[in-house]
């Protein structure tokens, strides 16, 4: 018998099992190339090819043992003060190598930093709506997730309603920007607002609230849109990075996070990150990736191949009558259901070969999520379909 | 502030740190060749040749989409489907892709079994000395860790104070073999026994009793010793498996569980494996390694280097007088300190530039293990070291 925990994560992941097998059944009626995936956020821009020559130069360079080795559980101290001159570079921070602990994706060190900060019943807060799997990590370690509602104005999060939702209990807060699912990026604006709130509440309650920014798409923004430095505008910051996207390196499950000196209780936060990293088994991030990452700090993906995926899809959509939010960055567009039920939306989606998540899944209902990293060309082929869908319910 | 579990892991680990630390401070002082550091069970023979050349091969034949692009959760059904042949080949086994699910290293597959089968309180029974993470992995869960004390005769498992020790809340039993820390192999006869004891113990308290064999040293394995697949013997048996030590891969971070079609609640392990694997922040194990590894299934290290190692270690400290088992496998001696508490034999040994680990660490206090894992050079260096000090004690 399984866990009960994991009873409950059975019984509602079905859903999605049942609807990729679903999608697996229509692409073989239909042809895999008239059935249009728009569910998953798997990177569709090739990994740079510094990516490539790096594997090679590496491994015909170095010994195996330096390469495949165990080392410290942070990960290699030359890639770290890599990555940590990389990163003040680029926002005048004063990070190193101590600051830096490489982790398995940035899934790993949201892991991590929640074994290192939650006690059972501890408050993470999120703003709607928000990644689905940040649930389950703070259940992971008993964490209550508590949830602000959705601004569907513009997506900026509803801070009034933040301020209310702070408790004794608030440990984290986690911020996701470039977001998925809306593409949105907090503005400047709304991240120094946000800081005074904290500021404030750390005060009024006595207590240390960390800001978790989660950023695996902070190299996916258009349009020369800046996506602020978190660290900068409040002490009690930890980032989460990961090269999924920037790199276009999902599968290799390769990140880190910043933890910066300024934290609340920074010797114990790092001392305890580095064990739970170990103990959750980890153990360390994925030693010969850790070596290339640190050859191909200045590389990117082809951002703009996403960018002609967001145009086509935003001006045509918005052309047909759906309503959305322009995003600046990520590779996701976040609709509102043309009828009110979005799962509802979604099977009818289906029924046309188009397959949607229902906004639901985000927390927030009434909107779909459109993941518009596919090739260009299964944009085009799909635009009649979304035109015929919505003509059709109108 | 840290969470509470974290404040007792920092401070029960900063004994250890400082170990490292005095053993860096005693390298700056003498040398580093002239301290002998078998604390640590990072493998000392280099990867075979097969994996760089994989390596080389993949990265230049396949498109970059398919090697570091997401794969389903469990991994590729293709190098699943290769290591479950590679399996029925050697162990006469029926698995399929089905049973196998590619994890992060066997401490992450570990933690994936933990989190599968664990609701708080459950426990789980260990066999002393046992290799001291197990602790860390059953609490993240809050699992209790039940132990079984040591049989120092010949450390195969005590099984009748085993057979008192499961109870209606014994949820998994831990077998490590070839044992960290002593070496030993659990002979065909114990597993046989240990198999009927679970079976009657399901029976008579009418609950699922699974083994969870951690087995990362199972190709190290000298004079031709066999180590059963445990499989064969009980039903209710998960495998986890690590290439740390059988290809010298330990900072890739890549192993698998084999979870047979006969364990209780199959369908619901494998798909609660599986989502854990993706909730924990694993997701998936990396992915080029896993294409390596498909490749590299014939491919071996260097087991004579360790065996020459074993041979000179064992029959000279055995020479001076110390008192141990000759192991059979894995790279670690498991020596009976020569005074009375073990922590203060490895003061002692430390005085003479040599680091130990406890057995108190293992779950077996008036023991030391010494890991092998070294260059053969490194250990003639320290047997005048050895003797001396065991003299010194007499």
């Amino acid at each position: 018998m399984i866990s009960k925990k994991m009873q409950a994560q059975v019984q509602s992941s079905s859903i999605i099992r049942a609807m990729f097998e679903e999608g697996k059944r229509l692409a073989g009626i239909h042809g895999a190339e008239n059935v249009f995936d728009f569910s998953i956020g798997n990177p569709s821009v090739e990994a740079p090819d510094e990516v490539k020559k790096a594997i090679v130069d590496i491994v015909n360079s170095e010994d195996a043992m330096s390469i495949h080795g165990y080392m410290n559980n942070s990960g290699y101290e030359d890639v770290r003060e890599a990555i940590a001159k990389s990163i003040n570079k680029k926002f005048g921070t004063a990070f190193n190598h101590k600051n830096i602990l490489m982790t398995v994706g940035a899934a790993g060190g949201l892991n991590v930093v929640f074994k290192t900060l939650l006690n059972p019943g501890d408050e993470v807060v999120v703003f709607a709506p928000f990644f689905g799997e940040y649930r389950a990590y703070a259940d992971n370690f008993d964490g209550k997730l508590v949830i602000v509602s959705p601004n569907t104005v513009d997506f900026q999060p509803n801070l009034e309603e933040f301020k209310g939702k702070i408790t004794p209990n608030t440990k984290a807060v986690i911020v996701n920007s470039p977001n998925n699912p809306t593409g949105v990026i907090y503005s400047e604006e709304t991240i120094v607002k946000l800081a005074k709130i904290l500021e404030e509440k750390q005060k009024e309650f006595g207590t240390d609230i960390y800001i978790i920014s989660d950023e695996p798409y902070r190299e996916l923004a258009y349009d020369n849109a800046q996506v602020p430095y978190l660290t900068k505008y409040y002490a009690n910051t930890i980032v989460g990075y990961s090269y999924s996207k920037s790199l276009s390196l999902p599968g290799e499950r390769i990140g880190y996070l910043v933890i910066p000196s300024e934290v609340a209780d920074f010797e114990n936060v790092v001392a305890a990150a580095n064990i739970a990293n170990r103990i959750l088994g980890f153990v360390n991030a994925p030693s010969l990736i850790q070596k290339v990452i640190a050859r191909c700090l200045d590389a990117e993906v082809d951002v703009e191949a996403y960018n002609k995926n967001r145009e086509l899809l935003y001006n045509n959509l918005s052309s047909y009558g759906y309503e959305c939010i322009k995003p600046e960055g990520a590779f996701y567009l976040f609709v509102k259901a043309p009828i009110e039920d979005d799962k509802e939306f979604c099977a009818k989606a289906k029924d046309k070969n188009i397959l949607l998540v229902p906004g639901s899944a985000f927390g927030c209902p009434g909107y779909v999520r459109i993941a518009y990293c596919v090739a260009y060309k299964t944009i085009e082929r799909a635009l009649p379909s979304f035109k015929a869908l919505i003509d059709e319910l109108k």
